[in-house]
């Protein structure tokens, strides 16, 4: 390269450098001094709660974050109806740990997503302890049936990402079930996916495969504490038993919807970007982590856009995804609405890890757009998001998948993620101000680039 | 450079990378599987709790803490005696707003650390707002005379690195009283360091400098709601007056300790390595974040040592040094001891910046030190650990400096850190577990590297 070229091209970056330094502080500034994250959330959270698909409150949610996008000035706002399962809980689960006859210690449990209920007046029988699936498949029928089947391994707390943890142990709950009535149990306990040790079970989602409505079996998650008296307890006596009682009920699909909101872009309108969280969550919380606070930082992107006067080239647009936890409805719908419009999208967002402070981002996309975003990290560093790794987006953008855009998920703090996941504790007293908004100034920045400079062709594509 | 003495080199580089590699997952992984740290930090703060210089708490966590280093195994523990000073609280303080007679609104306020009480009585006088001590003396005197000056200038909430929006504001808390005095004013309030809007009072260090005692005026700090709701009483009606009281006292100096306790060094046992934290805190609060996660990380740091049975060249010494938030007593004697003795620190690593997840390090050093820190990143990386800075690094290792040791502080995430720093709301619940042992490892890795490495000569020194 001649010197001249050089010096032109070097010129040409520190001014555009520059520029873009300036409006991804400006999404900073104005995110910590003027953002409606913070009291969206509080909002979602304290004033309606919890917000499990087909529930009073994911209506209310679509109703409130609908009129909010509405305030916000930007160009459509709408909600894309789809069909959700609806699964209630009934009344507070309850369970206990029997010595002998007569001598029990209550134990918190709560029952899994999708789970079936007990008999009316309980279960009670045997347990038998294992590590995970495969112990359990190594064992013979006869030492498990009529047998509480008790899945206690622990999350690796040697993991730095409490995600990998968290993949590690969750097919115990996902799939343990359906495992444990091929052997013949009678119920499964879980141990939460929880690295501290507390009193708050964690739900979440749990499937039966296609195994008949009549076989399935009941199941529920046990505290990290609970599961350590029940382990102790077993250890000493084989014998024991153990009693749970859930009436939890599986409905008929109801109607809901996408929350959907945009802002037309003024150069490329037909290229399209996404950002999103999603807006149902469990019951047992408020939903706060799961994730009100991806959906706020999501708004929050738009808004951003909106108050420092930036209009994007290229199509902007928030989804509120509804039943990411039990069904990805609202994902696997939006992608196919797109689909069947033709709609082009060139990049999506998720921010559904937790509102902690956030890292940096995870990529799954092309090398030559990996390499594009990775040129753009310096301008991230000042604020202290380093790490740019491959690897999935987020679940619910998963859908729109097609070989060719760019898929991201934010990747705050991990290390407080799963003490509230999922459970009793995952409320708003424990999203900090600051963190929040400093994870949806990051997505802001990262869009703001994608919509500027497009994604480069990508000749090679990586998973 | 020839090709095989390139590839000599890479397979050395090679098998030293793997060796450190080994070494460092085992600090993380012994920390956060049998660490020690949550559990000591729990007694400190609950057993124990707040620990200001010369109370009866600061003397309990002396022996708490010798007691828990003897139990190590390692080969030396002792006290270091030095005299601090003893100032109390006394009975809670009380503070209102006056709008007009008999129409009061109560405000939370604390002493600052170092003032002096109010009259008997309580203080009332009229209120002037200022947003610092270079807006104060743009006054005239009589606009102050007979008033209460009180300092509001918030925290800068556009900063990244909160520390630095605390070096912004502290000034008015350190220096606010003794300028007041010299524009006739009667009494401090100043808004506290917190970017929260919540209603906890911050204490802190504050200093008359030489002003004799009779012409010193009582400083308090009231919670941020607290100043918003006086700005905007003001701002209605710049007559109203404020009233506080508080009761506290400096009595004698009285004796206290540094704690310490030493590896000794297998093959250069002269060279000194130094970690530490500050086992004295302020009152409110049980000081967990400030500094108990400091004092517990750097005794962790020998215990992983130990743990891993890794057997240090140089001499590893941990010190709990006494007074660092209202004196700096135990620092200075450190130092002074150290002279004395001419014993050769090369370098000195202090965590007084909250129990939160770590992000790296500050480093105060040569070039050519910081240089090979930074060859060192790598290492660090896979525990999300991105920031080698340059800055300063501890105020107990401070008076260590001598133009050629490396002095080094940890850098956790700082976004949560003024939310508790000085308040009451500084208690063992909101440290996490997993974040105060991943500091603690962060800290025994790099404590590794410079025992096992040395520090390279430094020929061109920068502060």
């Amino acid at each position: 390269m001649r010197l001249t070229t050089l010096l032109v091209l070097l010129a040409f970056q520190g001014f555009a450098q520059t520029e873009d330094q300036k409006q991804i502080k400006a999404f900073y500034d104005t995110a910590l001094t003027q953002g409606n994250s913070y009291q969206w959330l509080n909002y979602l959270s304290n004033q309606i709660g919890g917000r499990l698909s087909g529930s009073v409150q994911a209506e209310q949610a679509v109703n409130y974050t609908k009129v909010q996008l509405d305030s916000l000035g930007i160009d459509r706002v709408w909600l894309q109806p789809v069909m959700v399962p609806k699964w209630v809980r009934g009344t507070p689960e309850f369970a206990y740990i029997e010595s002998k006859p007569g001598l029990t210690n209550n134990v918190p449990v709560c029952a899994l997503g999708g789970s079936v209920a007990t008999p009316l007046g309980g279960l009670k029988a045997e347990v038998v302890e294992v590590l995970g699936i495969e112990e359990l498949k190594k064992l013979s029928r006869e030492e498990v049936a009529g047998k509480i089947v008790f899945y206690n391994r622990p999350m690796d707390p040697t993991l730095i990402n409490t995600f990998q943890s968290y993949s590690g142990c969750v097919d115990q709950r996902y799939s343990g079930a359906a495992e444990a009535v091929g052997m013949g149990a009678v119920g499964v306990i879980v141990r939460s996916m929880n690295l501290r040790n507390d009193d708050f079970p964690h739900t979440g989602a749990m499937s039966y495969g296609d195994l008949p409505v009549n076989q399935r079996i009941p199941a529920a998650a046990i505290s990290t504490n609970g599961a350590d008296l029940l382990s102790t307890t077993l250890k000493l006596d084989p014998d024991i038993k153990f009693y749970f009682k859930q009436n939890c009920r599986q409905l008929d699909d109801v109607m809901s919807y996408n929350v959907i909101g945009e802002i037309r872009g003024t150069t490329y309108p037909e290229e399209i970007i996404t950002v999103g969280g999603h807006l149902d969550s469990w019951d047992l919380g408020d939903g706060s982590h799961d994730d009100g606070a991806g959906c706020v930082q999501s708004m929050e992107v738009l808004n951003l856009f909106k108050k420092t006067g930036y209009r994007p080239k290229r199509t902007l647009r928030v989804v509120l995804f509804m039943n990411e936890e039990n069904g990805l409805r609202g994902g696997r719908k939006y992608a196919e609405e797109a689909k069947k419009r033709g709609e082009n999208h060139i990049f999506a967002l998720e921010s559904d890890s937790g509102g902690f402070t956030p890292r940096g981002f995870s990529l799954d996309c092309s090398d030559a757009n990996y390499e594009q975003i990775l040129g753009w990290k310096s301008l991230f560093e000042p604020y202290m998001i380093h790490s740019f790794v491959r690897g999935g987006s987020g679940a619910d953008i998963g859908p729109l998948k097609d070989g060719k855009m760019v898929l991201a998920g934010l990747r705050p703090d991990t290390q407080r993620y799963f003490d509230h996941h999922h459970a009793e504790n995952d409320t708003f007293e424990h999203v900090n101000k600051r963190e929040l908004e400093l994870g949806a100034a990051t997505m802001a920045g990262l869009v703001y680039l994608i919509d500027k400079y497009g994604i480069v062709s990508s000749p090679k594509i990586k998973g």
